[in-house]
């Protein structure tokens, strides 16, 4: 596996672990009303991450789209993220905005 | 495949669907407080039922256990859906309840 | 939920279901090298169309686009699924084609 | 999240990429035949190990019985492994064991 594919790789499991983290957390937060859309899209990208994670690592004929649609639900979940100040969502919208940008790039 | 692995497929199916709707409609409730421990649930029943409903159809080796484990996750949750007046949660518990008894044989 | 959504989720579960079966019996095959291709399609198939109507039941912002990505794998697999002469292969092709055509209207 | 968490993660995340770059490499080998069942527990097992990372991430209640069911799907793919030659198998089994263990930990 090239190094491209292992940053890549990299990015979308950190994306998931802090995407997975932030939707626990948020759903312990005491306005959880607030958070309705974080947790929707915590899920929603932790589990694209983890599914084009698997598309890097097995060599997909479709990895390049895979990290296309990722990016832009990445994005989107980094962009909310980034409008809540607790910590865990933060940090999410860091991993998110960087996994955003990684996978644009091995998507071009 | 035999009728008692199909029958067990269409539960998981329904109870993946029954939980993802519910998953969605708590998120969208007034008071999403309340419907916190309902929309963790929901996510890991709906999760845990595609994964139960591909390995019966793949005939895998592990398919008892991974129908035991499905049954704990239908019943915890169940159990929690039950708990809430809104529809959606009625019809995930009838939904959860079902599968966990039909996923309890298949493991026997 | 609407009827358009609702054909959408069922094409994407029976193509899910298709693919695992095809994915099993293509391991169960004597000639199982010449089955390699249809084998990895398999499982990025059904793991897209179980993705896909996550997506669609639980009203994702992204339901689309998915479904998009669901049509293009879709429909690989399916062209590679009517090369083979065996049922689960001309099944397959069938419910992949179907849920392409679905998915790609879905995402229009 | 505390660091038997943490190890648990990371070893469910190593296994899952020795996995299904097994998977891949094994679809590529001149003798598929001889890797049928390698291929099958590939991909269960990556399945699963994705599965245990999330729980573990996002604090389920069912954490140790999902890292139940993943140690003994790894300890299954780490003896198949075993068995071929191929460095892929070979560092896949040394990954799968090392899971299984960690996880069987994490289960008691």
């Amino acid at each position: 596996m090239n190094s491209t594919y292992e940053a890549c790789i990299k990015a979308c499991l950190e994306c998931m672990e802090a995407c997975n983290h932030c939707f626990d957390a948020c759903l312990k937060e005491e306005d959880v009303q607030m958070m309705a859309e974080c947790i929707r899209l915590d899920r929603e990208c932790a589990d694209i991450c983890a599914f084009a994670a698997k598309a890097l690592q097995t060599d997909s004929p479709f990895a390049k789209e895979i990290c296309q649609l990722c990016a832009d639900i990445c994005e989107e979940c980094g962009k909310e993220c980034k409008k809540h100040h607790h910590s865990h969502c933060q940090k999410c919208a860091e991993a998110c905005l960087k996994c955003a940008e990684i996978c644009r790039n091995m998507a071009a």
